[in-house]
């Protein structure tokens, strides 16, 4: 109430809308000011939100959701082992569609090989969002680019730092690895029909320092920025772009619909790459996603291949040379 | 112990290698009659298991399976929702691979069609396992197909019924459905790999009646045969049997090892077929699955097609003329 009326909020308006006692409600403002909050009061006026700590909780999350059904259910954990695997229980337990795991830690994290790390709490956002949809298993693996491009606008929108996209789920700020995003799928072999998707987002968010290895090739949106950015906020604006981009891709079941931005954000695009066939690597020129979200490379006798998986490398990135 | 001596053991010896009291061993033996165990039992000589009720536990699993590593370790439910839910739960929780779900009844079971229907205690088995294979998720499909031969051979191992195949996943005896097999996938989009697989198969055992609407089209091994069948006994010799075709598999990434075997079994083998693709349907002869566990249907210009998946109708078979 206090974050949406931006204003005064008087006492009694609280204790009649919630129904408790005044008693009730100066202990809830004293528990969310021990927490951070900074809620000033004035006699005859009430209560006024001022400062929001940057925390994560279920309804700090919840109260910034502007979707219609994404994150509209969010299960909060201070630390688990990985939201992805809490998301894939959940969905067993038969969780909702738009059901949101959020961890202000994740202790089993993983990127693509398997690399992980820990942070420190306040750090980072870890979440995944639980998708059933209809369509059929082939085209999952698009949900990774409307994803990394939901996230690279959010990134742009609260910071104002250029985040680009290394095909097909990584964003990069100058260079550096920022975002990583893991996609899961449960599917009935017989039908060849998804039972569900999981689509993990993981941002270094606040993160100051990264281990040695990593410090070259990772960074965080406060490194980037020079300034800490509020995460609840972040999760929520990420929800806000994918729940119309996903309601798109719904209709044409491909990505017409952010083709051509995603191409702008892309970090290869018009430079030259290697792509780790299992055939054979080979280098060539990205000339940006196609509508199936395939990376064309156009090869040095001037034919097109579409890449479709596996490992693409940047000449320029990530100490590719 | 009395299973594996088939002979008198003493009172003595049973609790030496218990390692517990006489009072134990008559308690124990005690619950064992009560649960529906034969024991006798004579002065000097000690107890001896005369029949064996057909209940469904754990230990009455687990004490039949001769197996190395799968279904070795069993998760025993009365009733549950489905087994294959429980297994995907398991797996994500961290279950190791083999793990063996078995129900005596299940309320939420689905047949191919969203068919669900519901049995009296001891009827049938719900059995679902757990495997977390390497290969890629295109492989997934032929390991329905290999549960559905070993399920069948164990079959007419124990019941000496003639147990067929109907491509991809059902069992039919004497033209009628007695087992069906659920495999559901879960795996890692970007990277194209699995996180495990369950194989769940449904067995009607001893199903005296079915709802007028399947009677036409199910049966059971006890109505096919007129006796009723041990339900461990029959999921440990499946188990038996899936285990060395799926090292083979392994080996191979192909069905080599069981593909005559299982055209032997084929229903529709050199019977027409009607093939329900969804650019339209068409009519053939089925001429039994190549090394890939697809069915390959000779149309009428003598063409081959090899169909991969989707519904195949057999002539003469579930009303189809």
């Amino acid at each position: 109430m206090l974050r949406q009326r931006e204003d005064y909020v008087s006492g009694q308006e609280l204790c009649d809308r919630l129904a408790v006692s005044r008693t009730a409600v100066w202990k809830a403002i004293g528990a969310l000011r021990e927490s951070g909050y900074v809620i000033s009061s004035q006699p005859h006026k009430g209560y006024r939100l001022e400062e929001t700590p940057d925390i994560l909780s279920k309804s700090e999350i919840e109260s910034r959701m502007q979707t219609r059904w994404l994150g509209r259910n969010v299960v909060y954990f201070d630390e688990t082992d990985s939201t992805n695997t809490q998301a894939k229980r959940l969905a067993e337990r038969g969780a909702a569609e738009g059901t949101l795991v959020v961890a202000d830690m994740q202790t089993g994290g993983k990127g693509r090989r398997g690399r992980s790390w820990r942070q420190s709490p306040g750090e980072m956002i870890a979440m995944t969002f639980l998708l059933r949809p209809a369509f059929s298993p082939d085209k999952a693996s698009m949900l990774t680019l409307l994803a990394a491009h939901s996230t690279a606008d959010a990134i742009e929108k609260l910071t104002g730092l250029p985040a680009q996209i290394k095909w097909p789920n990584d964003i990069v700020i100058n260079a550096r690895k920022a975002v990583g995003i893991l996609t899961e799928m449960s599917l009935s072999v017989e039908q060849g029909s998804i039972d569900y998707v999981v689509v993990g987002i993981g941002i270094n968010v606040n993160t100051r320092d990264f281990p040695k290895k990593l410090a070259d090739t990772a960074t965080s949106l406060y490194l980037e920025s020079g300034s800490r950015v509020g995460r609840s906020g972040l999760i929520a604006e990420t929800m806000r772009r994918f729940e119309p981009a996903y309601a798109r891709f719904l209709e044409t079941e491909d990505l017409t619909g952010i083709q051509d931005d995603y191409n702008e954000r892309l970090v290869s695009r018009d430079r030259e790459v290697r792509v780790l066939d299992p055939k054979g690597a080979y280098t060539g020129i990205s000339r940006g996603i196609d509508r199936l979200g395939e990376l064309r490379v156009e090869r040095e006798d001037g034919s097109i291949v579409n890449v479709y998986a596996g490992e693409v490398s940047v000449r320029g990135l990530y100490g590719y040379v």
